[in-house]
């Protein structure tokens, strides 16, 4: 079996470790989490990483003495709910892959492959919780609970292991962070890649607007004297759309739209609507929220209703090292592939990672864009360039 | 005490009456509903009417011997939760009213007061289970449930009276039936008057539009490459309302919105909206109905989305009687008023009145146009004005 194809059966056999049957549900701080690293674990040991397991939860298998530069291999194990199979799984499957195409060889780099417990922060209020303890970062208050009132102390009780050291888990002489992941997206399949150079993780700010009017009888106030809070929530929507869609390279999403009262036959006093603004370029995305909070305001003011704008995060982006993308875009070259360059919309631990070594991400063409979903899909091939790709890196020395 | 006055009184004591402390919600076929018409009967045999409970619960109160021709005044005293204390109630009180301005006097007509026991239908999924009754309908199914399971029957139980006659309790001399209501718009108010004529009450369309695009995820699929469905049902919901602006009369509402999955990071692949129509010509109506799927159907052509649309009911506007209407206007000049006419954009018991006998409708200017609402509010003057203008109906024979 070739490693690609072991790759993929493994990823079959970590989709089984969930918590509910028929779908793939891996939350951080449950039994399931722990079964899929213990599968994980099996797996480094096999491909002759030794491992050990951080007080988060994170496995660290490590392959070399330390004293060559070290290149580190990672992605999560932890899922949204009723996932797919590929996302962050595939990139720490790759890791313990090259370890074991890289078996009896004499690599110029050492590998650390990491497995994170926590990217998604399904179940707590967290974000990156893993990638940041794997750094050191003191671990989030264990009061925080999940829905059902659990604390992350109880969680971590599960999930963490109590006995490791504290500090960071990046090797001293690490030299670079590589995550290969699914695109999560349709560009590489429309345009015939198997896989793409990561320039940059684009940068996104998370809004909430709300907008307050008056509610009224659907039958009695004539369209003249009203304040209907949808109305102007639905005009937002649509000038942000434009914008982004104008703009060329920025995404705009309204996904989470609340209105009340939320009768058939009551006018819209109040409306909230989410707006998801990403950009790979951090100054044209600032200068984008201030056109969204332009348009918030003369939308209310317009139609007389009052507008909140709330910023709930808005985080940078990170560029990807371009010397670590060029040394992928070469491996990938000897292999007859021209990869192509794009930003990747989404988060990973990369972001984290990037504050500590130079990082660099490969995506793996996905069947229809499609990810956070049971259809997420990849083929052998891509994985099979994908690997080759990765222990190309690992295994020179330029 | 002025029977204005007595009549603002008697609202605030039926407002106790209540399901639930510190609100208005009194529900079909609860003690506090029946408690509501033990009030009100108290007051009408003090009234000089004579009383009886028919089979479905509502309360008739007669005056006259069946020798002159009656004129019906009616509403209801059902509300919805959290009501008012004046929608519904006021019309019967104001009945009442009238029937103590006539005492000792020798009016043209004989009166019958009509308090219906159900015309919001907030419990079962009635519409107009009082006043179709109170005509003669066989009473709805038994085995129809409110939102805790509990039966229509069971309702009917506390409700109704089992012993009462069936068939219509209409007076066979009925020559017009008067329904007073708070107008639950802002026109009276904006205008400047105590007092509207109702020309019709406008028939109404429900549509349910339901969009399917592909949900993905927010920061991957570029703007170009979406299927949004929530895009789709805003751009449609903008349209709508720019439709019944434009007509004039015409008035549209959006007021229920779902959208799925519902995250604020994933673009929304399902988005359902209510549509609620009115317009008071019936075919000008069906006209905008069928401009209403057109632009469905020109949205989600140029969005790529699947859209249904769904007529969840569509009742025909009612055309009030207009010698009624003038007698009214004729009496409320007599007391220094010219009130304008306008249509009712809400639905009242009249409605179902109408195919059995002529029907008018008195609006009384209330607050802010609000209804359904706590803070429904009329003045003691415009109730006296309401008062003045039935009674003169009642009393004399032009």
């Amino acid at each position: 079996m070739s490693a690609a194809a072991r790759a993929m059966a493994r990823a079959d056999e970590l989709a089984g470790c969930s918590e509910r049957a028929g779908e793939i549900t891996r939350r951080y701080g449950t039994p399931e989490l722990v079964a899929a690293r213990e599968l994980l674990e099996a797996w480094m040991l096999e491909a002759g990483l030794r491992t050990r397991v951080d007080r988060a939860g994170n496995l660290i298998g490590t392959l070399g003495a330390g004293e060559r530069p070290a290149v580190v291999i990672g992605s999560h194990f932890d899922t949204v709910v009723d996932a797919g199979r590929y996302d962050g799984n595939l990139g720490i499957l790759l890791g313990i892959g090259c370890a074991e195409e890289l078996a009896g060889a004499d690599p110029a780099h050492d590998l650390t492959v990491v497995a994170f417990c926590d990217e998604e922060g399904t179940r707590f209020p967290t974000a990156y919780f893993g990638s940041r303890a794997f750094l050191g970062a003191p671990l989030p208050d264990g009061a925080l609970t999940d829905a059902e009132g659990a604390t992350l102390a109880a969680g971590i009780d599960i999930a963490g292991n109590a006995a490791a050291e504290p500090g960071s888990g990046l090797p001293a002489n690490a030299v670079a962070y590589l995550e290969a992941h699914i695109e999560q997206g349709p560009v590489l399949e429309a345009e015939g890649h198997p896989l793409g150079i990561v320039t940059a993780i684009t940068g996104g700010a998370k809004l909430t607007v709300t907008l307050t009017g008056t509610a009224g009888h659907a039958g009695t106030v004539p369209m003249g004297l009203r304040r209907d809070a949808f109305s102007a929530a639905a005009e937002i929507a649509l000038a942000v759309e434009r914008l982004a869609r104008d703009d060329g390279e920025a995404v705009a999403t309204v996904g989470e739209v609340a209105v009340a009262p939320g009768a058939a036959n009551v006018i819209p006093g109040r409306a909230a609507i989410s707006i998801d603004l990403r950009h790979p370029d951090d100054e044209r995305r600032g200068r984008l929220l201030g056109r969204v909070r332009e348009i918030v305001a003369d939308v209310a003011a317009r139609r007389d209703v009052e507008a909140a704008v709330d910023v709930v995060h808005d985080e940078r982006s990170v560029v990807c090292d371009p010397a670590l993308g060029e040394r992928m875009r070469r491996a990938a070259r000897s292999i007859g592939l021209d990869p192509p360059s794009l930003a990747s919309g989404a988060g990973h631990d990369a972001v984290v990672l990037s504050d500590h070594v130079p990082v660099a991400m490969l995506f793996v063409r996905c069947a229809g864009g499609i990810s956070h979903n049971p259809a997420e899909s990849v083929t052998e091939d891509d994985v099979a360039a994908a690997l080759a790709v990765l222990t190309a890196v690992v295994r020179s020395a330029e």
